[in-house]
């Protein structure tokens, strides 16, 4: 199934790996999705530049596919929260994990963007796609220098909108029923929960670029509906959490696959930026004393050190369980064997449709 | 395009017209439906017995083909709820359109579910639809009794699973891009708007009995993407509302033509149950002080005769503008007009896929 986006993109199938900055994306699992005939994404937003080399360095070593990498845009974190007490808040979990809580040094912001970009320019990979916002021009001038493509993440027609001007060649169409961090710039984050099948299309009529589909897709079904809905391509990042190769805790894989489809929710409890996530204990707690919750990156950055400990521990109630509300359809596998079964299950949809 | 459920419903095309029990389904909206190759639903929540009768009689004037019948599942208001404060927060939007506020007993809960029942049984309809819950066991078997085929709406896999234990033929995936009241009646309404493109696949793995989709779908892409989600028939209310024959004032078609993706949100604020509506000063003024709201349907009742008159004066400030997510699809044509269009819009576009 080639469509004018994957011309584009210079891959077979039109199944794209959503970044996953949580870890989830190892070179293993970028470079088998690009050999499966989709495309690989790494998420790099929270590597340094000298790990953005390195980690490229190893999906390049693993296939000579194109595949891309992710940033997050530039963002301001607004207000001036009190440090202190966010800290004093978070301490009876690091208590409970034998860890001391963080200084308030470490939740200094620090703009790691051009850094960051400079080594994505540099890294090898064919899209540069990115979230929260727009790229300053600067950036976007760089990327159309190496003739990298773009591709910028819009949850309303707003965004798809403004992301167009800003010169992308392709939008990430951000549904509801996504995982992970809410792409919302523009507007508020509540209003902007658009549900993919209403999503996409409206987008498309409002935009000449390409629209590729994210949110609640995880089988050869979502693909075949999205491209229905006037996508060229799709991205799915839940369904390849549970590959053998993702490198996510064991834990986070378990829950992944015991938890139903209703068992998600969009909190600002472990980065300070809205996230769909499996509901856990921290989710719950934090969410609940109604205390205000640092904006992004510093409740991120606070937290950070206990999700890295409960992550080596297994402690599944303190990871930030991102996931879509596709859970029920997640399966255990390879990640080349679940490419080859999407594009299998894709064929028959649109076959016996067809029919 | 003829599925398992057109065989089992007796139309032509997977296309139903959502019950509108706000008045949008007129006698014509529904027939013209039926008579273009669709199935049309009467809306029958808020009618009397006389009423259900008359409307159907209506319908079937104008119609030969097989039509719909939709009823609330009776539900228990639960809380005891502060009638006489609910009333006086209620004083200012009725004083403002020059009424009385609403007398305490036009809150009384009284049981309507049996006469709307037999009402129903006796219509002449050859499906009965339902929301808010299950039906009791009598029903069902009345239904059975004369042949009425049975559709519940879930709004997750466990509500399906309720629903095909309980002996429906079949059953309405509400996604949460839909429009209206949700039909959630286990669990967290929060938690329970999961989108159609997620809900359908995974609702349709759990059930043996066929599945119609609701929600966000607007055009003969949606039709397409959702019989690829494995449904077999989709179910459609905004796309309806701006038809010349809806039955709803010019003011709310005019609000749907002209709102964008992002209005709409769900609210408890008109009838005490949530429902997604596009957002005005009413809803917004309600929510925004949290004082509580009497439980459906008493909140129903008490701002009736205040969205009546509103309706009356074109006041769109009050009414419940109930629409979905999909809204910039919204189009201003005749119901036959539309239902020819969605047609042809979806095998165009199964057609597309398949090249």
């Amino acid at each position: 199934m080639r469509t004018n986006l994957t011309h584009l993109l210079g891959c077979e199938l039109p199944i794209i790996q959503a970044p996953m900055a949580g870890g989830g994306d190892t070179p293993e699992l970028v470079a088998a999705v690009c050999n499966a005939g989709g495309m690989g994404f790494i998420g790099a937003a929270y590597l340094t530049p000298e790990q953005i080399g390195t980690r490229a360095a190893a999906v390049r070593a693993l296939t000579s596919k194109p595949f891309g990498i992710n940033l997050f845009a530039p963002t301001a974190p607004g207000s001036n929260p009190d440090i202190d007490a966010a800290i004093a808040r978070l301490a009876p979990y690091y208590m409970e994990l034998g860890l001391s809580p963080p200084a308030p040094s470490s939740a200094a912001v620090v703009d790691v963007f051009p850094a960051q970009l400079a080594a994505a320019l540099e890294c090898g990979a064919a899209v540069l796609s990115f979230t929260f916002g727009l790229l300053p021009p600067n950036a976007i001038a760089a990327a159309k220098h190496r003739s990298m493509l773009l591709a910028g993440t819009a949850t309303t027609i707003a965004e798809a909108l403004a992301l167009q001007d800003s010169g992308v060649e392709m939008i990430i169409a951000q549904g509801s029923e996504a995982g992970g961090h809410r792409a919302t710039f523009l507007g508020d984050f509540a209003a902007a929960q658009i549900g993919t099948i209403a999503l996409v299309p409206q987008i498309g009529d409002a935009v000449h670029v390409p629209v590729i589909a994210s949110g609640g897709i995880m089988d050869g079904r979502g693909i075949a509906a999205a491209l229905a809905l006037g996508a060229g391509a799709v991205q799915l990042g839940t369904a390849f959490l549970t590959c053998n190769e993702a490198g996510i805790p064991d834990a986070y894989k378990q829950r992944i696959l015991e938890t139903a489809e209703d068992g998600t929710r969009v909190t600002r409890a472990f980065s300070g930026r809205a996230a769909r996530g499996i509901v856990n204990r921290f989710m719950l707690e934090i969410e609940e004393d109604g205390a205000p919750i640092p904006p992004f990156p510093i409740q991120n950055a606070l937290t950070r050190p206990l999700r890295t400990a409960a992550a080596q521990r297994g402690r599944a109630e303190f990871l930030s369980l991102w996931a879509g509300q596709g859970l029920r359809l997640a399966r255990r596998q390879s990640a080349g064997a679940l490419v080859a079964r999407l594009a299998a299950e894709m064929g028959a949809t649109i076959e016996a449709l067809a029919r």
